[in-house]
């Protein structure tokens, strides 16, 4: 076995940035751009006006130019005539003021009296209606200070005040080194056992939005030699480096030796989660960033690093904004770490609601569905549900105000409505979405709930959680739940029965789910117990998980939806139809959310895509019952 | 004299959008973009996984891998020992799970004891430290819906998910194509009477944010024929045609007749201000609008219709976000249009303070310097100072708080400072100074007034104004103060007498001015009246503008100081010196942002600007003197 690197720092953030800042100098210099080129470019220095705007006067209206002097005593009583050429000439707005004129008459009080006579009932006073010397811009004004991000106004002014090139900030250059024998960067060299190149793509971008250009290499294997060498050619062609994967202290993580072997590794580990294992190096005067290679890790990482960094350099400060709201679940964190935790945001009764996400450092996906990231600071243990917290937002707040909140039972059909509507659903099964509008967290939950004594669905699992507060139920659809097995059913599994014998794995949904419940219920009917069901207690948390599953051979069986089993290919065999509906306060039936809600599942879009899919019935859907108090 | 199109509507702006809306169809079709060039693109329909992620199970840690089962009875008391290729296998973060294995063993709980042997001293659980196969992703999950723009971490996701192409809209191309026989593109062709193109390039960058891909024409003349050929071509080239200028009514106005004339005009004439004579018009099923010619009714009518358009078509709302302030000056506005108000924020004392800047169409530099945007609506005449108003944001909220909020006298050294820190400063002269901080309205205000009495400038007037509160003044500069008069002096101009000559044309600075309150004093001594001097009342609001008006011959004699008839290359005939300081109420002189300047003004970067500027002294520059409490 290989020599490990066994120590890596814990060190905090703040200290770490600060550290790393004082090693690294800014290695940006200026270059002369043409001004028309000059978009989101940063300017180096103040930029002054070389001319004034308007540069001489004009005329600010369409009419005739006139001296002032000579219409005074023009009056309703005693209008005066004036000739063309000799006393006025027309003039439309912007012309320049013609000679030995210094004042404008609207073409509006001017009347025609013959070919090249005009008549007035007004005297002009000097400077009327004219556009002075200056007026918009004076020529030496500052248009524009250092270290600005010229916008599209910002052109404007520099074209007008005479500016035909800006001294910018040159473009900082960034290479990016993944790294990894596993690792491939095209969809077709992917075979088993090979992980694609997600990260270079997300850190390129992320750069590409700060003005960068990036430079993307090619994976580099965990040998410490061609590290070296890729280690060196990337800082030779560029600015800064950015290393991907290879930063922790496992066996092939070379990164942090090779960087120590070329320069200096100023702080390696930081008390960041997810973001740990992050390398802050230096190599002849540039910076060496090594990322974790985890997508999450990676990409905090670069936030809390190369961000700051390359902004301080811009001299920008792109804050992200702010937004209060309560947690709808306690978050645990370690003291040792800062931990940033990716949530969504919803406004339920006038109250922002704040719900964690998936906390795997390998989920790509928790950042694609995050609104805000939520930090929890080190010697906190963390923050306990219904505190108020305050969230870094990710996306801007008016978009989160028009989304749905759904929290409950997972279907696919809960895609097809995200895809027409804004909508945030998160999957905790029926009974953790009943207590989510218990405590006002969403607007909605979908349910599927069997009542074990009479079998109708929801209806009186509602009325015994609320007995004191009016719902109202949207119906949903009938859909076919059963066993999904294998293609070709090879272990031969047809009953609940089945699941019980010894060679067979099977895969559980999550306590709560609605799903679950059914395979109790039909379980305790049977006299088996769940301690008898290997993989019992492997429990994942939506219909496709469970398909996924037994697809990849890491199950045998599963209880689930047919339209998971026909998605995955797999064998299915049927329970029986189960009602899934749309359990809201009867308050917010009205509520625009609830109401674009019903009007998709009612469309006959709605109605296409689910035949489609299979395994559903929608006779009675958008149909709405109405529960409590009426029903006492 | 040629016809003019004497009627343009005044249709409400919702009004108009709407029926332009009704008329147009979304041009955009879908293309096919490799997952990698997506950034920023907007989807064209949802985009589901391809395969899972992981796409087979895999090892979550460094460690070793096991089956759990043959781990079973391992404890402190029984240590296991376990052999290479046998029992186990060695894997790292990230590697595929070995055949027949379902758990791994952390590297730190693994002791080595001879070359290919381990003991454990606790038993694995299956799927210990495994990442199961979709964890991340499963396939067939719903990525992105539709009409999402893609950001750096949503192509983690597609790439993680097994996407190779994203089908997206096409770009939208939009021509844009200047109109005017006055209007030149280079700085080169910019001779008396011609207009530099500025509209076009903002035009530009605004649709180039918005993803589009734009084409300049070169500017069009006055001409209906050549109007009609260069919007025709425009189209065929283009999903869509902006034209600048000529949307009026005006005698050379031709856009709307030409619109006319190959299509249909939907709308002409709206109720905003600046923006009034807008087109919105439709040729052959595609989108030309006539945008005005004035730089800030061209940005506006683009905010208002163009924008919305083409949100719409990609689905997208990019809307500003607002905040809350008060209302520092008076706002007049005519029933008849939505006015949009440029306005500066600025926090003073807890309080945000909206201060509304230069309301001309032309000024480009409005654009420039403002924070956000006041609308008032139509049918209301106006907004009184003090009251709280919503303003949309042009600049993120939290670089606003950090400003220096300075109203008062102008004098050039405000310029170094603004390119130093954050600051934003409105020009008012120094009594309008003294009273933003009698009302807190600023944190600071540049004053040079002096006592008519003792011939001292500023305590005293500041101990009139300020009975009851504790001041500082913060020493500014002493400044040269003079009369400034054409290069050689041609019209002999030498004392106060000279400016009352019959061919003498003054211009003068605004009532509550220092350099007026000087002006009236010297005039006093006299016995002159500004009755008796030709462009008394011409006034204008600082020493630059004063210079611009001598140097461009539109005046022979202004008053003001050094540096500004300096850098116009003008003569100068001495006044004397004068005190320029920085007043602040006393309690904020600890304020970050006043103590930020005070550092500025003392350090050695402004002394050698201001010698650099000349006509300055800077012996007691950064002194404090308190006035108030202690003085009486």
């Amino acid at each position: 076995m290989a020599q490990r690197n066994v120590y890596i720092s814990n060190m905090p953030l703040d200290e770490a940035l600060k550290k790393y800042r004082e090693h690294l100098e800014n290695p940006l210099q200026s270059e002369s751009v043409p001004v028309k080129s000059t978009l989101h470019r940063i300017t180096f220095g103040p930029v002054f006006a070389h001319r004034s705007s308007p540069s001489d006067p004009c005329s600010a209206m369409d009419g005739i130019a006139v001296l002032s002097e000579r219409t005074q005593g023009a009056n309703e009583k005693n209008p005066m005539q004036l000739k063309e050429h000799e006393d006025f000439e027309y003039v439309n707005t912007g012309n320049l003021l013609p000679e030995n004129k210094d004042s404008v008459i609207m073409i509006e009080d001017v009347k025609p009296v013959s070919e090249g006579v005009i008549e007035i009932v007004e005297a002009a006073y000097s400077w009327q209606h004219v556009r002075q010397v200056g007026e918009d811009i004076i020529v030496g004004e500052m248009l524009l200070p250092s270290f600005h991000k010229v916008r599209p106004m910002d052109l404007g002014a520099l074209i007008s005040g005479g500016v035909s090139s800006v001294d910018v900030f040159e473009k900082l250059k960034v290479g990016i080194l993944p790294t990894g024998n596993e690792i491939v960067q095209d969809l077709d060299a992917l075979t088993r056992g090979k992980i694609i190149d997600s990260n270079s793509s997300v850190i390129e971008g992320l750069l590409t939005e700060m003005g960068c250009l990036t430079k993307v290499y090619s994976p580099c294997h965990d040998d410490p030699n061609a590290l070296k060498e890729a280690i060196e050619r990337g800082l030779g062609e560029n600015h800064m480096l950015i290393t991907i994967a290879g930063s922790s202290a496992g066996e092939k993580d070379y990164t942090v030796s090779t960087i120590e072997a070329l320069g200096e590794v100023v702080v390696h580990g930081v008390a960041i989660k997810p973001g740990k294992p992050t390398i802050l190096g230096k190599i002849k005067g540039k910076s060496v960033v090594g990322l974790p290679g985890y997508p999450v890790s990676a990409f905090f990482a670069f936030e809390a690093f190369v961000k700051p960094l390359i902004e301080s350099w811009h001299g920008q400060m792109d804050e992200m904004s702010i937004h209060e709201g309560v947690l709808t679940q306690r978050v645990v964190s370690s003291l040792k770490h800062e931990e940033l935790v990716r949530v969504t945001l919803g406004e339920v009764n006038g109250k922002w609601v704040v719900t964690p996400l998936n906390r795997g450092a390998g989920t790509t996906m928790s950042l694609v569905k995050a609104d805000g990231v939520l930090t929890i600071p080190r010697l906190s243990e963390g923050i306990e549900r219904g505190e108020s917290v305050e969230v870094k937002l990710l996306k801007p707040l008016h978009t989160l105000s028009e989304r749905l909140v759904v929290i409950g039972s997972h279907d696919l059909l809960l895609d097809i409505v995200a895809d027409r509507m804004p909508m945030t659903s998160t999957h905790v099964g029926s009974l953790g979405g009943v207590m989510a509008l218990i405590k006002d967290e969403c607007h909605m939950a979908p349910i599927h709930l069997i009542d074990e004594k009479t079998g109708i669905y929801n209806i009186s699992t509602v009325q015994r959680f609320f007995p004191n507060r009016k719902m109202a139920l949207i119906k949903g659809v009938k859909r076919l739940q059963g066993l999904m097995v294998r293609k070709g059913n090879p272990k031969g599994i047809y009953t609940f029965q089945d699941l019980a014998r010894k060679e067979i794995e099977f895969i559980n949904r999550q306590k709560g789910a609605g799903t679950r419940q059914l395979l109790d219920y039909e379980l305790s009917k049977l006299g088996i117990s769940g301690g008898d069901i290997n993989g019992y207690h492997r429990e994942v948390v939506t219909h496709m998980a469970v398909a996924v599953a037994v697809a990849s051979e890491g199950a045998d069986a599963g209880l689930g939806v047919y339209s998971a089993a026909n998605s995955m290919g797999l064998d299915f065999i049927e329970v029986g139809y189960e009602s899934y509906d749309f359990l809201v306060p009867y308050a917010l039936l009205e509520d625009f959310r609830v109401q674009r809600f019903i009007d998709l599942i009612k469309s006959p879009y709605f109605k296409t895509q689910m035949t489609e899919i299979g395994g559903y019935a929608l006779e009675e859907t958008g149909d709405i019952i109405e529960i409590g108090e009426t029903y006492d």
